[in-house]
């Protein structure tokens, strides 16, 4: 940090000015996750960021934070990674993309196939969503069926099925989408039942994260009996890791479980912030997955290929997910004295190398507004809603930091909404 | 070119490698575009290329090609374009993404919305696809209503509504879409009447380009023509320019007639391959689209946005689409001389920037196969049958080597395939 005296930053001056040119040639000055309303992020955010390096981000007025956003996901090896970025340069050099693939297309489908378990081939493309929305009509594909188990309002990409935003979809979108909850193997299977033998595939993130309420691990007897139920329905099994790519195992966030798919999608951190997606599947899908029709004008991009070569390859060296898991529990067991001191409720929830916090009581957000206000004012990314994200590039001395910060903003938020008058 | 002698290239045997490595470990061997069945090229086509610089490829075995694909379409300044890059690469080295968008996309929306005559917004993704499917669901939340006026065969995308392939569709995918043939006026109010009153928009590509058609380019009654319906109806008119950006016209590419829509979407040399596409708007349509659920991991980068202000800069100091045309005009006279001293007939359609040829009386393309596979193996990419692509790198030069090498895969062509045995 360019001090550590924990004083407030400079005010979003230029953040502001950049907001209202923005306004006036972008719809409401802001589109993507940001935009997500009613619950857009406090305006203590800044909007526009200028520079990121390793764990750190500067705004446009030039205030420094240490961030555990990682660009919602993408950056798992740090901003501006030199590793990553010297391998993506020298394929850049050569031109991207040209009229047909390079051999970085087969060298990172072969390293995918070597790394994850269940995976005996790979596509690219470069949205999460394209890959779900792949793996979603590669499983139709191969069973001559149309409906789609999913759990009840889980995230697997912005696509008019699965969007929690209904604006512009129609019915149609999602008529063949059945829902079930979430470790809750009786209600998978009666929306397994309710499909009359019509199940394409069953669809599943690895945990429940689902953005405005507490993660929640899953279930191993629940993970099991989706793979006993597609396998029993005939069904295909895909698990969406577009989010937790490469921070739970590098094998298949399942695979401890022993529980292994048919289908993967990956994304955001395959490739630190290089745009690429994949889908991994079985030998049984081959045909079904060489059938269908998809393409995108980027989809041969050598780029983000060799980009997600050198990020596996440091991930794999480091030992990368082990200190991110440790760290994260110094993040978690730190927040959790510090609320507790104050006799503060703090809910911490999901794999605490994707955290999320929640104040207990607060659901309206206001404690939790004013808790990562109070923190970012201070040069410290937290999300008061969404779920956070360690990377390989975090250190201990920046989750002392961290914690520095956060007892700073929980004494704030007492004296704010706490305290008795005297 | 290495020589100008013309002799076959080297064999492909690297390529032969790579290939039998990829069918491994991706089904099929290849995806997206090059995978279209039954239609893949013929096996003179390297798959594999290690690089390209200007107009210039290198196959994987050293070969040298003077291109006319721009990697199907992105490459609009050229391979490796040495300003272009350095931009994104300048943006690179700030991280990328960050937490939050960059000002590049203020800026990138600005250009847009001064650049192309019906924009007063722009928001930004990263497919052609990504593109479309933003305008419709724009459409939709603004008109409140479901169908969508499309062309028969049209290709808008590998979105489950619009792909030449079935496989994993469903017909719920597809039951909001009405078709019309393009350049006729009553087939398209026919399209209109059945709906019902229920047209929430009309899609339109602006030339009509199916991959196995010969190209047509758009009869201005019929693009008045959409415009008056989408008018009486209540309707937003969309031009998907994902494939024909900034090489018809940098206003947009019906406003020489005068015709400018409520969205236009765009894609492919937006950025010169860096991965980016973007959907442009009118005041009117502002509210809807803020209201839509649209985002994606990579959708703030700021690489991309970098690379797309540097090669509209390029496109505009360069007067490149008169440039593209000129050279267009002088590769399609060429080979019309060809053709016609040979006694062949040759239909060579759509924008001459834009081109696609075909032989009479070939439906099985053996013609087209034979040509182009000659004119491969002697260092010149063409496309049997889908629309090639000029570029601002493209010089007179480049023109007539192409010519060069058509004259003789002409001879070939003749001899193989007309000769009279003497």
């Amino acid at each position: 940090m360019a001090s550590r005296d924990f004083s407030p930053r400079s005010p979003l001056v230029i953040d502001a000015q950049w907001k209202e040119r923005a306004r006036s040639v972008i719809p409401g000055g802001i589109y993507g996750h940001q935009a997500v309303t009613p619950k857009r992020l406090p305006d203590s955010y800044p909007q526009f960021y200028a520079r990121g390096k390793g764990t750190r981000l500067w705004d446009v007025d030039g205030n420094e934070y240490l961030d555990f956003m990682c660009a919602y996901g993408p950056m798992i090896v740090g901003y501006a990674n030199g590793a990553v970025d010297a391998t993506a340069a020298a394929q850049q050099a050569l031109g991207d993309p040209l009229t047909g693939p390079t051999a970085r297309m087969v060298e990172l489908a072969e390293k995918l196939t070597g790394l994850v378990a269940h995976a005996d081939w790979a596509m690219f493309a470069k949205n999460g969503t394209d890959a779900t929305a792949m793996a979603v009509t590669v499983a139709r594909a191969a069973t001559g069926r149309k409906k789609l188990l999913k759990e009840q309002r889980a995230y697997h990409g912005a696509k008019a099925w699965f969007t929690p935003g209904l604006s512009g979809t129609t019915p149609e979108d999602r008529a063949n989408i059945i829902e079930f909850a979430y470790n809750d193997v009786a209600s998978l299977r009666e929306a397994a039942d309710s499909a009359n033998g019509d199940v394409a595939a069953i669809i599943v993130p690895p945990f429940k994260h689902d953005s405005d309420l507490d993660l929640e691990l899953v279930d191993p007897v629940f993970a099991a009996e989706t793979r006993a139920l597609a396998d029993r329905l005939g069904a295909v099994l895909i698990l969406d890791e577009v989010r937790s790519c490469f921070r739970i195992d590098m094998r298949g966030a399942w695979e401890s479980l022993g529980i292994r798919p048919d289908l993967t999608a990956f994304s955001k951190s395959l490739a630190n912030g290089y745009p690429l997606s994949a889908i991994t599947g079985i030998d049984a899908l081959t045909e079904a997955a060489s059938s269908i029709y998809v393409t995108g004008s980027f989809w041969y991009s050598g780029v983000a290929m060799a980009a997600s070569l050198t990020t596996i390859e440091l991930l794999e060296q480091d030992d990368a997910i082990s200190r991110m898991v440790t760290l994260g529990n110094r993040l978690r067991s730190g927040l959790a004295q510090q609320a507790e001191a104050r006799g503060l409720v703090l809910h911490q929830s999901g794999p605490v190398q994707l955290p999320r916090i929640r104040f207990d009581n607060d659901p309206e957000m206001k404690l939790a507004y004013a808790f990562t206000s109070a923190t970012i004012r201070r040069g410290l990314i937290l999300h008061p809603w969404h779920n956070m994200f360690l990377s390989a590039a975090h250190t201990e001395e920046d989750i002392d930091l961290a914690l520095e910060i956060t007892d700073i903003a929980f004494d704030e938020l007492v004296t704010e909404h706490f305290a008795t008058p005297v």
